[in-house]
């Protein structure tokens, strides 16, 4: 009755091990400068590219991933073998069209998808960071991108693009670099982190750590897995991810194989084997500690806090065109959340486009296939390509 | 960083002490007819009363509990030290007046005050049952809460109120025995419990199962607790009692004891000490078992499931007269769930009024100060009484 963990294999993603992706490597003399007050070196940032970059170096695409994502948005995902995450949106013909467009998308900073994480061998020790790693915040893992189209030679985007975690990356962008960003489009997402959202995230954070397989961060060097931890983790926030409509659509109380009540601890009812399997799969890929990073760089967000309580103040003379996205059913990041940043936009006099997507579908929608998102992102990107000579 | 829960003293109720409440006992030839096919006996139902039944014993109030609340409604908790739980609307003068009604609240079968549940002593075996227990339904609650009246004398219920697991108590006797239920009042609840609700749950059992210490369900056998399990589910299921307006209201993203963020994994926003606190005291007072029986008996709960999938067939020819009552930012049981009750009792031509209540509390509300709730219940049940003739 209780969920059953599969061993992973040497490919598991928690072994730090590198995955089949272009990596760019900074050494000694070239640290990521980190919000936690550390120089973090050497480190590296694992990517992938789609389309070609024009002569003139003004088609660049930077698809920022969300919490769990990685730099596979268009590729197979090595682990999983899934179709990459972003191909409804990101591909040849597609609203972010990789036959007029240089796609790239890096693993943030903190992951375990190739980029340094606290899964990564620090250099001090010669074993795993665990939680010496230090905290990462979204300001860090812009600062890591924004090195990576240095390296690339990219001196600016023509658009930044991301959902959820990764919607927070547009807007340090536009607010970090607004010079380098023509257009950007943050979806599903929030200038900040409400009390909620941290609340669940902390709910997550502590399944992990009260797992003895925690071992207080130091799994990986007694070769262990808080396997059962990350997975009720992953179960809580992927009800978070959906909506009350599509789990009643999607599953109802209908049981699992049979008519009635087994009177048992079973997975009774659809949405528990649904959700079990949600959080069983996510180990088989994913770094524990990472996920604790990586959620608490998402609690930290707050924009505003950093520029003296006022959104605006982060926008204040930037000529970024931006489209703003929400979806009607998403109460992880509600419309409300976009519409602050939209209202922040105007007062800073930005250029703003804001579209409300109607979906039963809750926060995964951003991921899903949802035409209006299509068309609107299709007609936004069009317009700026136009506007930028593309 | 973890969250480091306190061995209990001797009194904890994981150890399945019987608090100082009366106790009905029932022996081998009076069992309780369980609707997993169990005949349960001997088994013991813990009580507590507050006022004077009067000589035609017309004025009687059954108060059902919540998941985790007990018997001691109007009374100290014998474990934590606090008030009764629901002295904000039942005691001298408030709108269940103990100086006019005779007021009975029972801890529910499956439970861990005093009723017999997983961690009582199977007969069988003499050991605690853990998951021997057969499954509880709230019709077992209901049909033990029965038994218990028929001990006491008491014919019928002048009224029989309750809120979220305490409602549908209320909704079942309704059913079940509707000539001995004069008025019901069930409080932010469902005639079922959602998909969303069933995950919630199942996020929860799934963090307690998980915890090495439950071993199996057999803790008490060597000494354990799933503390940590517990903690988790806890503060998951805490989130959902709230709204996102109260969390913003009471926490924001105020930091603890400082005015930046730490780096670190410490609880740096007051909600996360809020949330850590609330999964800890919990685990000095519930067992863990009894907790994964209650949600389970949520889960199956389906008032029209169990008459032909009509809601108003459970209700038809009652001559009960109802205030159905919810609260605006109740997302656990929104209106929408009271409206549907509203509507079959409508179709059964039953008498009934439905109370919204503004309040930015959420689903907690029903526990708490909200005046336009106690002036509706006020209301109601002194109607009531005139027609009762009290």
């Amino acid at each position: 009755m209780a969920i059953t963990v599969l061993r992973a294999g040497p490919e598991s993603a928690s072994q730090a091990v590198e995955p089949a992706s272009p990596v760019a490597r900074f050494g000694p003399d070239e640290p990521l400068a980190m919000d936690a007050g550390v120089a973090l070196a050497p480190w590296q940032i694992a990517y992938q590219t789609e389309g070609t970059l024009n002569a003139a170096r003004t088609n660049a695409v930077l698809v920022c991933h969300a919490l769990t994502g990685d730099q596979h948005v268009t590729q197979r995902h090595p682990l999983t073998g899934k179709p990459g995450w972003w191909e409804t949106l990101v591909g040849p013909g597609k609203p972010v069209d990789t036959e007029r467009y240089f796609v790239i998308c890096a693993n943030v900073v903190g992951s375990c998808m190739g980029t340094t994480g606290p899964a990564s061998i620090n250099p001090a020790t010669g074993r795993p960071y665990g939680l010496d790693f230090p905290l990462v915040t979204i300001r860090d893992m812009v600062r890591g991108q924004a090195m990576l189209l240095d390296r690339l030679g990219i001196p600016d985007l023509f658009l930044c693009i991301g959902g959820s975690m990764g919607g927070m990356q547009v807007l340090q962008w536009a607010a970090s670099y607004p010079e380098r960003v023509f257009a950007a489009m943050p979806i599903a997402t929030g200038a900040r982190h409400s009390a909620q959202n941290i609340a669940f995230h902390e709910v997550g954070r502590q399944a992990v750590m009260a797992d003895p397989e925690w071992h207080a961060g130091r799994y990986l060097d007694v070769g262990s897995r808080p396997a059962k931890g990350l997975a009720v983790a992953r179960m809580g926030a992927h009800i978070t991810y959906l909506s009350e409509p599509a789990l009643h659509r999607k599953f109802g109380r209908r049981f699992q194989d049979r008519d009635a009540p087994t009177f048992s601890f079973d997975a009774d009812f659809q949405i528990e084997s649904y959700l079990r399997h949600q959080g069983i799969s996510f180990v088989e890929r994913f770094d524990a500690n990472a996920y604790l990073y990586l959620t608490r760089a998402m609690d930290y967000f707050d924009l505003a806090a950093d520029h003296g309580g006022v959104l605006a103040n982060a926008f204040r003379g930037t000529r970024t065109r931006f489209c703003v996205m929400s979806f009607t059913s998403d109460w992880l990041f509600p419309t409300a959340d976009s519409r602050a940043i939209v209202h922040a936009l105007n007062a800073a006099a930005a250029p703003v486009a804001f579209v409300e997507v109607e979906s039963d579908k809750g926060h995964d929608a951003f991921l899903l296939d949802e035409p209006a998102m299509f068309a609107a992102a299709r007609g936004f990107i069009q317009a700026a390509a136009r506007e930028r000579g593309l």
